[in-house]
C-alpha cells in the first residue's frame, strides 16, 4: 500500500472491527467495495447514513427501531403483561422471527460480569423492575444465554422481580449449553419458548 | 425484526455481499454498528464517503490511489522497464507489503476465463502490450496465482509480449498450486519473486 494507504488504510482498520472481519478479511472487504463502487460502496454508505440518522433505541424495551416508542412496544396486538427480557437486540430479533412469541421485550444491552465489571446498575435492572410494576406485567420469560454470566444474570433478575410479585420463568431444554441465541434455529428457539419453566 | 426491517434489512442485505460475511455475521455486523452508533458506525460512514470520493483506479497500471497517476506510477525511484503484471489490486499490496519489488505494476482486474467469458478484451491485454512498448519494457514478470485460469493468463500475455521481444518471466516455486497471492505470507512471496524463471 502506497499513499493510498490513508484513506483505504483507514478504511480497512474500521472493517476489521466487524465481527466475523479479522485484518485479512476486511483488506478483501475494502478492496471489494472499492471495485464495485456504484454497485456495493455507494449503496452501503447510503444505507449506513440511513441507519444513523433514524434508528434509535427504544426507550421502553432497547430495541432498534425508526419509531420510538419501537413498532413491537406500540402494537396493540402484543400481549400486555407479558415480557421477555434478553441480553441483546440480536436475541429479541432471533426470537421475533421464530414468530410465537406474543408479548413485549426487554433489551438488556449485556449481562452482569463481575470480572468485566459490569454490574445490575449498567443493565439498568432498577428500570426493569420499575417497568414490570408500572406495566403490571404478570410474567417474565427470560431468554437469556446458557452460559455463566448469562445464568448469573437470570438468577439476580428473578430474585429481584420475585419480591415485587412477578413470575419469572427461563427458556426451557433446547437451548444448548453455552450456546449463543442468535444462532439457534427458529424451530429451536420456538420450542424452548413454549416449554419454559419457572425459576426460584 | 419489525419495521426496522426497511433500513436495517437493507444494511444487512449489503453488508452480506462483503467478501468473508454471510447472512448471519451481516446481522451480528449491522446489529454492532447500530450499537457502536458513534465509535463505529459514523466513522465508517465517512470513511468509505472519504473512499467514495477520492480513490479511482490509476489510468496507468490500475492501482486504487487517491493521486492519478498513482503514487508507485509516479515515484521516480521506481526502476524503469520492470513490470509485475497482476491479477487484481490486492495482490499489488501484497507484493508491495514483501517490499522487494524495485518496479512498477500492471493491474488487469481478472483473468482469462474461458468458462466466464473473460477473454482478451476483457483484461485489457492489448493495452498491456502497447504499454511494453511505449514504455520500453524490458521484463515483465507474471505474478499470476497459481490456478488454470492463471496459467492460462500467464501463458497468453506469455506469447503476446515475446512477439514484441519483451522478456516474460514468473513467480518461482513458493507460490502453493491453486493458491491466491493476497494470502501468502511476505517471505514467501520475497522468495518467488526473487527466484523467478523465463516462461516460454
Ligand atoms: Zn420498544
Ligand atoms: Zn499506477
Amino acid at each position: 500500500m502506497s499513499d493510498d494507504g490513508a484513506r483505504i488504510g483507514h478504511l480497512i482498520q474500521l472493517l476489521a472491527r466487524l465481527p466475523g472481519l479479522g485484518p485479512r478479511s476486511a483488506r478483501r472487504a475494502a478492496l471489494h467495495l472499492v471495485k464495485k463502487r456504484d454497485s456495493l460502496l455507494v449503496p452501503l454508505l447510503k444505507a449506513l447514513e440511513g441507519v444513523a440518522e433514524t434508528v434509535a433505541p427504544c426507550t421502553i424495551c432497547g430495541n432498534y427501531d425508526t419509531i420510538n416508542p419501537c413498532a413491537i412496544c406500540a402494537d396493540p396486538e402484543r400481549q400486555p403483561g407479558l415480557l421477555c427480557v434478553v441480553a441483546e437486540v440480536g436475541d429479541l430479533w432471533a426470537l421475533e422471527r421464530g414468530g410465537s412469541f406474543p408479548g413485549r421485550y426487554h433489551v438488556l444491552g449485556g449481562l452482569l460480569s463481575p470480572l468485566d465489571g459490569i454490574g445490575p446498575e449498567d443493565l439498568g435492572l432498577d428500570r426493569l423492575t420499575a417497568r414490570c410494576q408500572s406495566e403490571r406485567v404478570e410474567e417474565v420469560i427470560l431468554a437469556l444465554p446458557a452460559t455463566v454470566d448469562g445464568q448469573t444474570t437470570a438468577h439476580v433478575i428473578a430474585k429481584r422481580l420475585g419480591g415485587v410479585g412477578t413470575t419469572v420463568s427461563t427458556l426451557a431444554q433446547g437451548v444448548p449449553v453455552g450456546g449463543e441465541l442468535d444462532y439457534l434455529d427458529d424451530g429451536t428457539l420456538s420450542t424452548a419458548l413454549k416449554a419454559r419453566r419457572p425459576v426460584l
